[in-house]
């Protein structure tokens, strides 16, 4: 396997992003499908760790999962005036089922908060069935017309979250326990990818939505990928579909709802914030292999010793590492060395004949490539040798993505500055411009805003557009 | 809550069973989706416990998750003769998306043979790349006109394994293996179901496999449930798709492939093979609750006391076993048990002020109703206690499944013996006849030959319809 099969970043950071995707067979581009994609073995076993990382922060939040149909009655989606102009363009529809013509289409759910509202309203009686606090992990279909394995593609799997309060503040504290104890927690303690936590602009929201909050990162060519959104609904949905709820003095009230989601995409936002040009470079804690085994021999006699050594060194791993043994013998270690790196594999240990006399092996870091990552350490405490390695891995990746982002963020003060700061990659401004200027900014600079931080200094500026005095500083950026 | 809620089986089984279904919290038939159901929380909990044993077994046997595109181009589900017999009359097609008409529809996957066969008509190209093991969790649809929530819905959600292989031989021992290892072991281990292992006769196999293999479950009505189907698709697929290899002497072989399936219909199996008139019963690997607390008191010092003993209690829990303790203040402990009655918790462990100053509890098994079920435990050693109660209720529930199956079932030996006997469960039979004799029987008595188990008594015996002498028994009875 040559190395070249990956174009460098420096060349054509696209290309070097398709490469791995291609190459750590992560994913395969579904000609056949407009717009969709085959998760291939390696992409979706990162998934599912990123699943149950997500899940389990769902669960201890206080939500319960469940499931709600694929197909949503066209109708449904015609009910929230903002809501039909976001997704209704975008919709796959099914007209015919069973070799009949429906009365009514379906479309396939863009995401699901008109029919989960149409429950809601059912379910939902009195103040005592508040707060509902539902998610669901399903595949969504928007049918967009430029799409990227993981980052944009026609159908993509998530989850989506769907709760419904008594009162604004309820729901305004939910959504923001999403994004900081479920989204921004993950993203930066599993995914090991720094996040801002922001609030999106009026221009950015989601349709129907009072308020958006999303987790912003930065990828490797400076541009911004927003990684998580949490929506505070306000009463817009509970009134397009009725989702009331007697209070205690017995009045009848509109809820106020919330929905939130994450996706495979965040698969794309991984790859592009660690990987580097000899491949994938994965994140111990989410790495469906953390370590990889070479065993080294060049006969008989030495493989059995080599592998005899092996089965003892790995005896205790199981439901402590998640480890492979790569014994194939049709490959050569050097083979198999380049298989591991280019898939992301956090470490390798490399057992020869000699390491065996010894007692020691050889452990090379994938964060950190070539010599200056590989050591030789002995077979006595390397269990906890490889724990201690992991975790360093693990907080030096995202010290490393950290530091990155730093070193491309900058606070500018005119438009011009503005220009140049987001050929590199976020420009904070002072910010009181509307979303007329914003788009006029868009236009001009290919450059939105991605969030207005909910960290904000508290100082007084001057807008970078208006000249206007404004304390609210504003990040932005070119995005995926 | 009062009981009455749940239909009794005698009265009606089959408005026993939908109330179950309602009351237990588990599925709410989704009207504004035709045949679609929403899965509710505890109907969802359950199948992720599920979800993860089956997922387990399917790893351990050597194979790896990957996901497909929901969409088929609709000329795929075309190409093999009998699979466009079998699903082409009741697929959901998208025929507009983004706006537009599409030149060539979608179907919505029925299932997957047909776009997984060809991708792996690209992926493989030699012998090494053989056997190829990929399984998908995914929601498939079929446009069924009588639907049952659970048993048979529109939409629903299963794992299809695909794999390819070189031989004849090593898809027939794949196809075995998932029978065995994965399907019959999960049904008697986890779900407490016993199952027969099977042969379907050519009427029943699987649209386009060459040998399809199923387990079948007995409902408490006598009726049987298919639970699972295992296929040997031969080289039917591998021709429609051109899925070959090029084997060790350099010659170009059509591969062999198999498919095999499990769906949400096991939670129907699982109701309706436990469950009794006071609502749902579940086996404890598979209760998301296994034990609920319920502490009982009338004042708020009693409430602080049997709170705080309540804490000390199961304090070491959490990690052995998936409990609850409900202190809802404003419920009585009557509706509490009566709630998780009807939700089919196997343990219930009430603590009052004066089992406090005793050190005991009282332990009531879901299993056996009413004060038989009930006894009085020391506090001290209630872990193990618990734990081994849980183990014997699992035992127990898959030996009165076990029994009631064989009190149900008779060897019958003549065509009058064999219609009464489906009336009472499954009737064995000697049989030698064709697949027309088989359609003649299904219009007659509206039962079909569910399997020709693999366990065979190997003696000699008369066809129960044709009176030609055959060593194969075959399973008749009703089906869901």
């Amino acid at each position: 396997m040559p190395k070249d099969v990956i174009t460098p970043r420096a060349r054509d950071y696209n290309q070097w992003y398709l490469d791995i995707v291609r190459e750590a067979d992560m994913a395969e581009v579904a000609e056949v499908v407009r717009g969709c994609i085959v998760f291939k073995p390696t992409g979706w076993a990162l998934w599912e760790l990123m699943q149950r990382g997500l899940d389990e922060r769902i669960k201890e939040t206080g939500h319960a999962n469940v499931q709600f149909p694929l197909l949503i009655p066209k109708s449904f989606i015609m009910k929230e005036a903002e809501h039909v102009a976001g997704f209704a363009p975008e919709v796959a529809e099914v007209t015919r089922a069973g070799g009949e013509e429906l009365a009514e289409p379906y479309v396939i759910r863009p995401t699901s908060e008109t029919i989960i509202g149409h429950f809601y309203s059912k379910w939902i009686r009195s103040y005592r069935d508040l707060p509902l606090l539902y998610n669901q992990w399903c595949n969504v279909m928007r049918w967009e017309l430029r799409t990227r394995p993981f980052l944009r593609t026609a159908e993509f799997i998530w989850q989506e979250g769907h709760t419904a309060h008594a009162t604004e503040e309820d729901a305004e504290a939910e959504t923001l326990k999403i994004l900081y104890d479920v989204y921004a927690d993950f993203a930066e303690k599993e995914m090991a990818v720094p996040v801002i936590r922001g609030l999106k602009t009026e221009k950015e929201k989601f349709p129907g939505a009072l308020r958006s909050y999303c987790i912003e990162a930065m990828m490797q060519d400076g541009r911004a990928l927003q990684a998580g959104t949490s929506h505070n609904l306000g009463q817009n949905f509970a009134r397009a579909f009725d989702i009331t709820y007697t209070d205690q003095s017995n009045t009848v009230q509109y809820c106020w709802t919330t929905s939130w989601g994450v996706s495979t995409r965040l698969i794309g936002a991984l790859i592009m914030t660690h990987s580097d040009d000899e491949g994938l470079v994965l994140p111990p804690r989410l790495a469906p292999i953390q370590v990889v085994v070479v065993p080294i021999y060049k006969n008989d006699e030495e493989r059995v010793r080599v592998l005899e050594a092996v089965g003892r060194m790995t005896a205790g791993w199981k439901g402590r590492l998640r480890f492979k043994v790569d014994d194939r013998d049709n490959f050569t270690p050097g083979f198999k060395y380049n298989e591991w790196e280019l898939k992301g594999v956090p470490l390798r240990v490399e057992v020869g004949p000699r390491d065996v006399d010894k007692g020691s092996v050889a452990v090379a870091r994938r964060d950190i490539p070539g010599r200056e990552g590989k050591s030789i350490v002995p077979q006595e405490g390397l269990t906890e040798r490889l724990l201690g390695l992991l975790d360093e891995i693990q907080a030096g990746l995202f010290q490393r993505a950290l530091a990155f982002r730093e070193a491309h963020t900058a606070v500018v003060s005119s438009y011009e500055e503005l220009k140049q700061q987001i050929e590199r990659g976020f420009a904070i401004a002072y910010w009181d411009g509307s979303s007329e200027d914003e788009k006029r900014i868009q236009e001009e600079t290919r450059a939105t805003i991605r969030c207005i931080p909910l960290d904000q200094p508290g100082t007084v500026g001057t807008c970078v557009y208006t000249g206007r005095e404004t304390t609210r500083q504003v990040v932005f950026a070119r995005a995926y």
